[in-house]
């Protein structure tokens, strides 16, 4: 066995892969005869000690966590303060890989991760502590920079574009004399690439979704009421696809406005699919259903896409290749090298180029009218869905996910105060 | 070719296999060689005589309707009234049946539409016009009499466990720093069909779901919120799925409470689901996520159970065969004929026996504390999630659905002033 230890750990959302490419980290590693530990809920089990010996799992467990969803070790929302606002922190992190002999640091995450990485690095640098550090990338959103697409992305996208397909039968339907108007709401706060993936469903004005909203283009009510009509009037009825973060000219959120009371006078959790389908039926008077997927769309394991699962794979093989040739603060990312046919490839990049940066989606991917999507974003989005990656079912007829067993390793420093 | 046509309707929700059943229907028919014409929009189109001539699709269309989810001829909401009450409607469908020399009328719907086939076939007696009246079961709400379970049913129930177990082991990564409380509202106005089957995804008070609220348990809300709190500190976090219907003991819709005004004084078109996650921030204070999949539930087709499918393939076939044998005013039910092995098969049920009434849950199918499904459940339930059938995908990564020419037969009456 190599000297020295890899540490491994999740962060920020989960996706339907991440645990493809922990599984990927874990087997390259074991291949390497490298021992692994697994941060508990993400950076966190760092700072507290809290490790797992994966070494602990067995070989087809390791396996099945491909197509298992959600975070096997936990994941957490945290992110670290500038080196010199937190520095306590990250003198305990680096007190804690010291402790285990960790040489490796790999941190699977969006771009706040890659920022914890990237400081993790120079501290280490600064303290002349052997460590190589690598962001792993992985988030739904799509936002991260350099790369192509991110790892859990095409999944969550297929899982929009197959429900929009699956629910607008159900609406074409029952529209003669029932539902006319339903509103799907999309994850994606600040850019709608899930919107935009739900484009994929439809070709054409007449097919579902025939209206997408993005928080890249204000929201304008009688605009959209006047479109909505339009369409039910034309097609019998209107699919309309709303990011979570769409917002109004004078920049208020519109998801903020179904923030209020329901008639007790209680907090009402809306989104924003709930705060236009009322806002439809008061003003058109159709007969309007709504659905709010959340974190349905980002776990749909069950229909994950096969070139989504590959990536996460490959980037969790490649982490493991640049970690152990001390390629320091860098983040393996995707690389299209063609468009037709799709081809791509795994490239190092910086960390200084992806830490706390957001990529948005281009412009050239909206559609003039701003409610729908370009050639440009389908010849970008498709490939991402392309092929089926179904896990193994049980004779019970549920998925057969697999729960790892996460046995700690021994702590070696006193409980961290922080 | 036989003398006389068959006139196949759909009517109500659909399901993601209720096209399953028209496929069967159709190539049945089709094998004796009877022409089969598909009333659109349900009854609606008998009554307006918009006809659609099965004939002109092709063999492969109708085969791959058998995976394709919604109502491919359009579906109604539409309750015909008593004879007495709605005499001229039933007269005027009697005259267009008799008109297109319509000598079997297959009515495919829940416990309304088995009411309308049955009056239909009183009238054409009546009037000694030869008719055979059939009902064909289908409705996600598993609520129809006599049968012992309903083709769509277990579809949505496999989609909902699925989902369930997805969603859970998200929350389970996130609940550390973030989400400790999901709730996911499951369809079921009147019987918590598809809120028990997601009991299926877990096992054990500590697997998810931790908590069901049925309909036919009034909803306590402190009681509620004790368990959540005691979920929480005892697992971490918790996973709530909650049928839209459940209601107060004073007899309320708790989902009534979620329809209030957003703080534009607009109409909220909130769910339980909604609503709880609100009550639940307010009361504990824990970060809440809530899921509302509505259609999604009962078009998704991509994760069909297999037996399910089987069930309406076989309700169709079984269909036509009665039909044929001029087996008037009946339904081809599912007979679980063993229990473990899971057995069934097809039998005929009058008509009288299923119009209008609706099968609640057994209340040994609740736990005692009303939060969670019995061993007895699991039994009847589990087989009907069993097995997998996905639909083909194209190469763009999307499951390929197909879309019927729907082919308006002449009319040869004056149009309806109904």
């Amino acid at each position: 066995m190599a000297s020295g230890t890899l540490l491994y750990a999740q962060s920020g959302g989960v996706t339907a892969v991440i645990n493809a490419t922990a599984s990927a980290v874990i087997q390259s590693a074991r291949a390497r005869k490298v021992k692994v530990l697994a941060a508990r809920n993400g950076i966190l089990g760092a700072l507290r000690e809290e490790l797992i010996d994966t070494s602990k799992e067995s070989i087809s467990a390791i396996r099945a966590l491909a197509h298992t969803p959600g975070g096997a070790f936990g994941s957490c929302r945290v992110k670290l303060k500038s080196l010199e606002d937190d520095r306590a922190k990250y003198e305990r992190l680096l007190d804690v890989l010291r402790a285990h002999d960790v040489r490796w640091f790999l941190y699977n995450g969006g771009n706040d991760s890659a920022d914890t990485a990237l400081k993790v690095s120079r501290l280490a640098r600064e303290f002349d502590y052997p460590l190589t550090c690598v962001g792993v990338p992985k988030t739904v959103d799509n936002d991260l920079a350099v790369t192509d697409c991110c790892p859990g992305f095409g999944s969550a996208a297929k899982y929009t574009a197959v429900s929009v397909r699956e629910a607008a039968l159900d609406v074409a339907a029952m529209a003669d004399t029932s539902t006319k108007v339903f509103v799907y709401e999309a994850m994606g706060r600040h850019a709608g690439w899930l919107a935009a993936a739900a484009g994929l469903a439809g070709n054409g004005p007449d097919e579902a979704p025939h209206l997408i909203l993005f928080p890249e283009r204000p929201y304008d009510e009688a605009d959209f009421f006047a479109k909505v009509k339009a369409t039910v009037e034309r097609v019998g009825y209107c699919v309309v696809v709303a990011s979570e973060g769409i917002q109004t000219a004078d920049g208020r959120f519109v998801a903020d406005a179904g923030g209020g009371k329901d008639s007790f006078g209680h907090t009402q959790l809306g989104g924003v699919a709930s705060h236009l389908a009322g806002r439809v039926k008061d003003a058109l008077g159709y007969k309007v259903h709504w659905a709010l997927p959340d974190y349905l769309q980002r776990s749909a394991r069950h229909v994950a896409s096969k070139m989504d699962l590959q990536q996460a794979i490959a980037v969790g093989n490649a982490a493991v290749d640049y970690a152990l040739a001390g390629m320091n603060a860098v983040m393996p990312v995707i690389v299209r090298t063609s468009e037709e046919p799709y081809r791509w490839t795994i490239e190092p990049a910086p960390l200084t180029k992806i830490a706390n940066r957001e990529k948005k989606m281009p412009a050239g991917f909206l559609r003039r009218d701003g409610y729908g999507i370009t050639q440009r974003a389908r010849l970008y989005l498709e490939p991402l869905i392309r092929g089926e990656a179904p896990p193994p079912y049980g004779r019970d007829g549920l998925p057969a996910y697999v729960s790892l067993k996460n046995v700690a390793v021994k702590s070696r420093l006193a409980p961290w105060a922080g």
